[in-house]
């Protein structure tokens, strides 16, 4: 096999984010793994944690020393809670590693807006960031959005799962004007993989069957995030109520988003100001007028699905984006994210159809 | 065993409606079933087709004959698609014999506002309604907002399974004057029994499995059902947008509503004036702030939970409320009213605790 | 309401096994809970733990303190691990306060037959009895099958779940010795609540959906308790091989059993010597030819569905039994016993139809 | 893009088995999609039918005209019920075409085990083989088995889904003699994808959700195919009964298969030979002792999981074998067989690592 051109190491290997990243850069062609790290299962094969990587996979965990992070290697993957990797970030940045981190971390340009988001984030508890002068450098890693930041950037924060989605469905509208961005309500359902692997009686096989269960009402971080994002990026002061629900399905998230719309829009107007803002976007899907099968139709890969429709009745639009919140919402959009970072194709590694039924 | 002092005749004894019915009246120490009326699959026992009744019912489910209908009984009672029972509907009331429907035949009292669910219903097509003398009689069966009209009622329109959730969930909040009633959203998700027992492409286990699927976006009848009983109800035109989602559970529905609150009202105050609303009543428990469990918590009993919430931020009331489909949504809902329209206790045969996990 | 005849104390209230119990003597004529028992989660009221049952059990849950349990009790009911119940037996036996016990403590009439399946019992490792001499005056409690030796009986081990449906289903053809009783294999699908109410890796929801997984395979405890009891019952040795897998189902076992059919019995002689074993029984339905529903026709309620096929061209005979098993398998199948233990009719508070779909 | 080598058509592309080989050739290197064709559902893009295939593959549905079947192609793959590509056979035969069959028309290559089949098959109802001089010269898929049948073949009767996963769990053993070839029973599990796109009472989600149901009880297809096959590569008379059941996940297939060891055969020995007997085969896994984690962790892909335990107690061997029903035991191992068929490195476009979780 060619040699690749890039190393990586994976912080947080055991997860289901760190996992994402294995699957991913075992298949790509100028990424390779130099190091899967975990502060507890170590020692063993990552297929003895993830049985279905046998034979794609068998790279013994690491104990993730601070010494061996950031150890000959090109780029570091944090999949790890919030507050770890801004442990690391300075050390990493000085020795001009690339890093890119799942959590709330570096999702923020100011200390301001991470101070908002930490206040919500209930594992960070309000606390300060640690190297707040990294956050100017930083690039928030939704590249349909914000792409020109996330290009060549050497510190990106991955966006929250729920976030991709509310973002994605709503920033062609808030840009153009085209509601009140005061109005928004958006109602979530996520697979209950968005919650970790880490199992809790929440999280339960029998508490979860035919339930569905709407938590941290109003209250969830990335509502926080996505309305500071979108605000940024249409220009204008976002207001929404988010209300996540678990629903009994592995994987997927759909974000199902409300606004008043101003004036008269139509259906029509709408659909084609989605279709032109994401022309030529790899894989945002805006489908025809109707169409909204569900997160089932991106299964498995980076694609977010986004349909339309118009309530004339009480001037209402209605946005439904559909992701797999392990892909496009975690290490799907990470790789694009790091394919932008190094200079590569944006799409390398990224092709992989959803897979049905 | 004692003889009980009502009969009741089912038609549409096959479908999940009937069955529920079934179900139910088996033990129902005062109504007897005398007859499992239905077009298709007729002769045969009714554990034939639901083997789960195998020893608890056996009844041959004969033919719904025009004659057959009405014979011998008290009380007829629809689980029929819209405007079946309509056809009846004279000739009973005539006869003296009760009659409670599932279908939105006699959920509206005046002609104009059926013709509003009409348009919606696409099976409806907009048709008009075969006998609007019977309508000012009929009676909405939400025995918690509307008792004294179903108290009694011959003729009695049992409501959409969405329209319980919402309504129960809305009217307190409305009544009071709590809410703009024009800003309301109500994203509902539904257990996949919902749509029937008719098997269909999209109701298909495997495209339902890891799935959840917005229909009817904006457009379903429910919505407009809630709104014209929301506005009876609390004295004032109610303008809703209302999206419906199947989640792969086989029942439950779990509708969470949005609506700006007028003036700074607290979350207690909320809870309050909840608490205070249903006092007493049997059937729907107002839970503890923060709670909000989902529909597994009334999962085979007539049960409404509402929960509640308040986005101070954004000014907006959040109220959630989780019932049964098939129960609260239809079948135990058609018997608490039946109780009423028998002159019996209203909780009679609907004692059952919910079934966990 | 009238007074209750019995007082009974129910440890280990907060799993599913306990709450099973719960639901069902909050509906009991003759049975009162006096109290809650556990070792965490005290003091707290059991619907905080259980919110389905909110305003119908609201009782506090108090510490299994060793004074305690059978203090003012007619019978304590142990819902809980191996090991535990046998703490307390003696003591209870003096007071002369009935017991019944879920775990395998009290399952085996003489302590060679408890130490094979010590052996088996994972978390009991082999340990000896504490209270041998208990032993011969306990009863195994399936009553279809030892209904003399649970009537008036002061001590009861309820039986494993799996063993349940192994045991009805393959009771009557090994005593009428139609089936070679060394050829038998039981091939077990068991929903999740199965394995209690303890969040685990294995458990999670994510690594349920969409899979199904063998577990302690030719090794599980359940396998060892329904040979001995089997042989007991046919008055011949049983060896059977027993591979339990988990369903992603909340509730529900199913047990297909395989056993090579001695001489050419038809699938009509089978049939009939089932019902003519099951006639009168009022919780097990021998199914017609060719039905076999599955454990949804018997959701929630006390039943057992046994089904019956022979393998012409391999002289095999396949019996399928379905059961759900915090009902039948559990908690059912203890107020059975109960009810036989009291003096009381065996089928009080046993009622419920299945709940479907 | 570089123009491919081969061109395909597909008929009967709308179903679940089109679908899986439309998705695997959309990104084959060599094989080349030139039609779409199928009876019902024509004129319309794939992706309006399955949306997740939407700017991956909008190829129009064409008619399966007589005549446009085999036009302008190298091979014609059969997606279709029984008894389709037979009636294309000889033709296409003449005409140079290569052929597979999804369907039993090419899964034997002498009529009379045709004929032990299509007594089983209900859709063939023992009908005699239309074109049974084609017979000998055709392939059995199962390239781990007939590898040199299938080499360079020009008709390949790709096996049935079940058959798969049971003939290569018992294979081995049988081969080296190591079980009573009579001894065996085979209990699988199915995903309901298994049953096809079509809907109907026993599919539809509310009466799959919690259940677990046996069907075709030791009378299904597979059962005689398996045996017939098993028995050519061991050279040995084989009976089995095979019980398979529907349960509530949308793709994946375990098969539990039991026999009789001959002799004091270990565990240790057992696991050698299977090791060595698949060592080199890209598509099967041998798992280390006591590892089955299920079909999720096969979960899309073309892999097959072989898991060994021994029941020294009753001396039985078990053998789990896991499987995608749609890809190892369908439209994956049909491109298998096609790189085989067309000189084509077996493995390509079949290197997709398992989705998980």
């Amino acid at each position: 096999m060619r040699k690749k051109r890039f190393r990586a190491q994976i912080v947080g290997a055991t997860g289901y984010g760190g996992l994402g990243m294995t699957e991913q850069l075992v298949r790509h062609p100028e990424v390779e793994i130099t190091a899967l790290l975990a502060r507890n299962d170590v020692g063993k094969p990552i297929s003895d944690f993830f049985p279905h990587l046998r034979g794609f996979c068998d790279r013994v965990v690491e104990e993730a020393h601070e010494d061996r992070v950031g150890q000959d290697t090109d780029l570091v993957i944090f999949s790890t809670p919030d507050r770890v990797a801004m442990q690391f970030a300075p050390r990493l940045s000085e020795a001009g590693i690339a890093l890119l981190d799942y959590s709330g971390d570096f999702r923020f340009r100011d200390a301001a807006a991470y101070e908002r988001y930490a206040q919500r984030q209930p594992s960070v508890a309000g606390k300060p960031h640690d190297c707040p002068e990294l956050l100017a450098s930083s690039a928030y890693g939704i590249p349909e959005l914000f792409r020109d930041e996330v290009r060549g950037a050497r510190l990106v924060g991955n966006p929250g799962c729920f976030s991709v989605a509310m973002e994605l469905a709503l920033a062609p509208a808030l840009r153009a004007g085209l509601i009140d961005a005061r109005s928004i309500v958006v109602d979530g359902k996520t697979g209950i993989s968005g919650a970790g692997k880490k199992p809790t009686p929440t999280l339960h096989f029998p508490e979860r069957a035919e339930n569905v269960t709407p938590y941290r009402v109003a209250a969830h971080q990335h509502g926080v995030e996505a309305a500071e994002h979108l605000g940024r990026y249409a220009g204008t002061k976002v207001g929404l109520t988010f209300v996540p629900h678990l629903v009994p399905i592995s994987r997927g998230i759909e974000c199902t988003c409300y606004a008043q719309l101003n004036g008269g829009t139509t259906a029509d107007q709408v659909q084609e100001l989605y279709a032109e803002a994401y022309r030529g976007e790899p894989f945002v899907r805006v489908l025809p007028r109707g169409v909204s099968p569900g997160p089932k139709a991106v299964h498995g890969s980076n694609l977010c699905d986004v349909s339309l429709f118009v309530d004339g009745e009480n001037d209402r639009l209605i946005v439904v984006a559909s992701i797999d919140n392990l892909i496009k919402g975690q290490a799907g959009m990470a790789l694009q994210n790091i394919n932008l970072m190094l200079g590569l194709e944006e799409t390398l590694g990224l092709d992989r159809i959803p897979l049905y039924p």
